[in-house]
């Protein structure tokens, strides 16, 4: 029997992330607030470090490492933001990363993560299987493994944004999170239940992944092949083990919404709100948008999760 | 002799706008540290209402009328972010507002000063004098005229983004601001010289139109035509007399920047710090770091004046 994280566990991360994450502003619209009829407050995790909610688990668990762990360093396997802010989060204290990324991962990618002093070790995506490669890195070197959702401090460590946001506002009536393979969501509804018990929790996935809301709604974990859509931070197959018992327990509903909507909200983040988010990061807003019939007057939460879009690709969008 | 507004008059404004403007986050940047070589301090006032800083003093002007002035309402001309922060400062307040746009001025624009509730009188540009008209509009109906920059209670509104910025960062060695008709620079220079005794204050202006700088060293108003530049913050033709008179005696120099400059640092804003600046917003960041040789280690703070720009010219500048 597992045992999993507690919201006493989400404020330790709080404290330990202190002075090394970005607290991210709470924004606020009037235009959100009018379309929606509703007060909308929006935690802007794309304003983080790194640009992404990622940096807070990353770094809560390097902290945890004992002295042995520290020297032996870590290890990660991931194409997206859990590698550079495992990376970063290591470099910050002091702690060797190695990051396995397919041989075809964008250079800019490849060269943010060695930028922030990483290792990077490729292999080839078709051929290779990179949780193997980062499991026997791990075992011959004595590294520590931090998968990118799946782990108690990866999980209390993302909670610490809704815990900032429910600080700076108060109880809500309720909460929208996007949801990949779950670390924010869990960690979220960790945060929310103690500091705001009332507030129904909202996980949101594409439509073409909703391999979340139907393993949420079958109760048991379900496996997808990886689906398309624009929302390339919730292209996950599967939850966690952690993840999906915090979700059952603690979540009330998980949404999808579609790739056009999400296309709607970018606009919006960035015509009447100054923000670049990428997909993946609307896919709360865009939810609570479809809502707003029941969140007439209502308080809302919006997490933010992060603004990692290439401008090019921003634009051919929004074209 | 015009009695030139002060720090006091800064701090009053600070009273009057809070809770009606957002209170705007300080933004920090490892990256733009390590580029400059300095900490660097970002006031995002394009994430004040209205997507720039213009409500400040727009809303602190409006806040000083007496009954009879609230009754017979206000007058301004302008085609840009003025006209909406008068409109929506008045509706607020429950004060008409009547806004003189030219004919041509963008649909967008002409809506949402409408949607604010504001009365849209037109004029042709090319053989009609705004001023006249909006002097005419406030002597025949008793409103009174609030001009874009040279008026005190709009100087000492726009220092609250000052005030704001060292409230939370302390003392800062250097603070970069944007120049077009000198209301936000002259409002800084207030709260800086109070706040910040010896921090340097630069005004920053597009090559193209230097008037201030010019101003600045001759030591008189000195009137440009509307210069090219993509900056059209900064497109005023000359300074105010109250705006003078603070920048030189406060400012410790004005500095200019190209359009190319610009353009980079709207890239630097999206895909860097996520967030979407509008080429005038860029004048304080593309001078701090043409000058970073002469900042190292140094403490430096940043207004982004504002993130009005649409996006499919946002886009077209990237590209």
């Amino acid at each position: 029997m597992q045992v999993l994280p507690t919201y006493e566990d989400v404020a330790a991360a709080a404290r330990r992330i202190e002075g090394h994450a970005h607290r991210t502003p709470v924004l606020r619209s009037r235009t959100a607030d009018e379309e929606l009829g509703a007060q909308v407050f929006f935690k802007a995790e794309n304003l983080q470090r790194m640009g992404a909610f990622k940096f807070r688990g990353a770094f809560n668990a390097l902290s945890r490492f004992d002295a042995a762990q520290r020297k032996a360093g870590v290890v990660a396997y991931s194409s997206g933001n859990h590698a550079q802010a495992i990376a970063l989060s290591a470099r910050l204290l002091g702690i060797p990363a190695t990051i396995v990324m397919p041989q075809d991962a964008p250079a800019a990618k490849v060269a943010a993560t060695r930028g922030y002093g990483g290792k990077v070790v490729t292999y080839d995506r078709y051929t290779e299987d990179r949780e193997a490669i980062g499991r026997k890195l791990a075992e011959e070197g004595g590294l520590t493994l931090i998968p990118p959702y799946d782990h108690p401090d990866v999980i209390a460590g993302q909670g610490t944004a809704a815990k900032e946001l429910f600080d700076e506002t108060g109880p809500l009536d309720a909460l929208f999170v996007c949801l990949g393979g779950g670390g924010l969501l869990s960690g979220s509804a960790l945060a929310a239940r103690a500091l705001s018990p009332g507030c129904a929790i909202y996980g949101v996935e594409p439509e073409a992944g909703n391999d979340g809301q139907q393993s949420f709604r079958s109760g048991a974990i379900v496996h997808i092949d990886t689906p398309k859509t624009i929302a390339d931070g919730a292209q996950t197959q599967h939850l966690g083990n952690y993840t999906f018992d915090i979700i059952r327990r603690d979540v009330d509903d998980v949404l999808t919404v579609s790739d056009a909507q999400l296309v709607d909200e970018m606009r919006f983040f960035a015509t009447r709100m100054k923000i670049v988010v990428e997909p993946t990061g609307c896919l709360g807003f865009a939810a609570a948008r479809a809502m707003r019939a029941q969140l007439q007057g209502k308080r809302v939460g919006v997490i933010i999760s992060g603004g990692n879009v290439d401008m090019e690709r921003f634009c051919a969008l929004l074209a």
